[in-house]
């Protein structure tokens, strides 16, 4: 058997043992199987590792697919088509990307449109696909040097010229990476994320219509870094979220993504996604093409960390944040720690840390002249990190250090519609 | 001038620079007052501190109220009224305190029913009262063992025969502080947390509201530890949160408190708050008077740590964590953390820590058991806290260590209403 056949596994012990539902597993052979596990892409697209011990495996058709360095020039069988704008899909990782990148167990940089439309049929006719793996990694695992790479990729579609950029990235990270691209990047093109929460091979997987929905958003007139994933629990449509003010707000259900103290720049409806001139609808101002030139600003400082402020907290925790470049405290209420740690913070503003205080309770704006923690903090120094949402406060100030001259007046000004003016005095 | 005065203060230096609206204050003259600057409480309830010096203070009457040991047997002129109920009042600091606890800057034990009716004459004929002051402290600057000194003040209420306990807390621990004792004490009559958003001073204040519908839920039927704030930015209704499922989701709105994942217990109706019978309703079940037989365990064991993962995190932070009796973290997604953190974790839980995962998601359940990060954070020993919300499962996990023979066993089983079972496996 070779990487490409189609399989299936019996596990021929859990039968031998008695087993009346002995598991069997239907699928592709992927080049990732080794000496003690095979791993088969199964139809739903799901990827599952099994132990080769006490297996069985039939080989049901040899090379379904052609499997190895996919830079080999094997002409697409999909053909261009000139009336169709050009997607990039860039693959990061995460169940979707089990869905569409095919070779996802193998050291590949590239896959094509092909690949794409098998994984996701729904896709056909609405684009023509290009495709790139930056990581193969689960979202957890995600680092400020992936963040780099993605950016740079985004940026190497465009210029190949893609009319848009799909992101495929696991749930976990996602709006930490979507934060991360809206502030190294000013791009000409709608970037927009995508993920599921629900693997392919559950009768309840939002990944088609995520990707469909995505796709569209691509194509659309709006060119801001945006997340796309169910609006509802329902395959009716998706919402599309600015990518600093989304927030991964349940663990679990499909429609887990909100837009925090707004309402989402607009929606892809799903019911409707034949008619092209009424999926995607924006109901909130946003960038639109040729209005902005492609550019990146990728550096990032991350000597940056993020630390949640509860009661009886240890304050060795602050220990950890000596010498750091920047910190962003997530406090209480309107802004607040416990008094007895504002003197270590002010040491730390003295030694030049950048400190931004962030909200625990998500929604609403800092205010630190109400009470007195709160004046008490701004004379050591801290800076109101106002309305932006604290993970996505941690990843701007990791840019902001490494881009701005004067970090604390950038940290109060809004640079990707991470952060809304205050309209009126709090009085 | 003496503390109990009441005075007028005009900050003549401003009105000699020629301010036309040189401020005045009017109110009642407390003995916080020190050498540097005089102290008001303004007749909405809130406290100024005003410079002395550039300050003119006329006396327009002395002795409006007696300052001092409020120990002294001074007979309360409000009389005790057999057919209403009574409702302990405790203070713990905070702005709602601020308005019922005249005598906030000074050290006492006890205010009275005159004292209460006072600052919030609409109290007046809904129970007789009875006021304890067991902290006066930002609630930003709220400790473990204050949590246990209300914890037996509550009790000590209830021994002396209050059939209903109001505390009065700061709102941005509020929901720490509630979670505490729900899980300290088994209460044989409603313990209702309330507190304000807003200082009386303001024309937006929420505090009379909250402490009228505070004080008919104390009088209900529901023995349970409460938290009763605005339920909307209107004022028509209370909200009634379970102590153990609240958050405040919100830095400054008057409707911040929301409970998580769930409806509220009940509703006190403001609109109808004069027709006692409608007044108070719940939706829920609940533990009801009479099924319920007073009993505190307040015990706590606080080497306890909450750590929030993100990307990027230094792993320093783990270092902290070593040699504590119990560490909560707040994980990504379905509960998970980078996996280069896991092999520390597990040398945690090998040392004899107690790890405990919830998710920054906030809405949701915890299952490690679908990728491969969760279950090797299983592996490792981590506990799953379920639905739990990560900052009531720290209260938790104090609590649980110094009472519970297994505390792993406990951390997965509802005590206090935190925890929902999953009715359906993960499938």
């Amino acid at each position: 058997m070779n990487p490409g056949d189609r399989v299936r596994v019996e596990r021929a012990a859990a039968a031998a043992e008695g087993a009346d539902d002995a598991p069997t597993y239907e699928g592709i052979l992927l080049p990732s199987t080794t000496a003690t596990e095979v791993v088969v892409k199964l139809d739903g697209g799901y990827n599952v590792g099994i132990d080769r011990e006490g297996s069985d495996v039939d080989v049901l058709e040899e090379g379904v697919f052609e499997v190895g360095e996919s830079e080999s020039d094997d002409a697409s069988t999909v053909e261009f088509d000139d009336d169709l704008p050009t997607v990039a899909l860039i693959s990061t990782g995460g169940t979707i990307a089990s869905t569409v990148d095919y070779r996802t167990g193998a050291v590949t940089a590239q896959f094509d449109a092909e690949d794409v439309l098998r994984a996701v049929p729904d896709l056909a006719g609405r684009a023509n696909y290009r495709g790139r793996v930056v990581a193969n990694i689960l979202s957890e695992n995600m680092t400020p040097d992936v963040w780099q790479d993605l950016a740079r990729a985004v940026r190497a579609e465009v210029e190949a010229g893609a009319d848009g950029v799909v992101v495929m990235h696991g749930t976990d990270t996602m709006q930490y990476t979507a934060s991360a691209l809206s502030f190294m990047l000013d791009t000409p093109v709608p970037v927009v994320f995508t993920g599921s929460q629900r693997s392919a091979d559950r009768p309840s997987s939002d990944n088609v219509m995520n990707a469909v929905c995505a796709v569209e958003a691509a194509k659309s007139d709006c060119v801001e870094v945006m997340v796309c994933m169910h609006a509802t629990e329902s395959d009716d449509r998706c919402a599309l979220h600015r990518g600093t003010r989304v927030r991964k707000n349940h663990t679990s259900r499909r429609d887990a993504f909100e837009t925090v103290g707004a309402e989402p720049l607009g929606t892809v409806d799903y019911s409707g996604i034949d008619d092209e001139s009424v999926a995607v609808s924006f109901r909130r101002p946003h960038v639109e093409r040729d209005e902005r030139v492609l550019a990146l600003r990728d550096d990032l400082e991350t000597d940056v960390e993020l630390l949640k402020f509860v009661p009886g907290m240890d304050p060795q925790f602050l220990d950890v944040l000596e010498g750091k470049a920047g910190v962003v405290l997530e406090g209480t209420g309107l802004g607040h720690v416990h008094t007895d740690f504002v003197e270590r913070i002010e040491e730390l503003v003295e030694d030049g840390t950048t400190v931004v205080m962030t909200s625990q309770c998500i929604e609403g704006r800092v205010c630190d002249r109400v009470y007195d923690t709160g004046r008490d903090l701004l004379d050591a120094g801290v800076v109101e990190g106002e309305d932006t949402l604290p993970e996505t406060a941690l990843v701007k100030l990791m840019w902001v250090l490494a881009n701005e001259d004067d970090p604390e007046t950038a940290m109060g000004r809004p640079l990707a519609g991470e952060l809304t003016e205050r309209s009126v005095p709090w009085t």
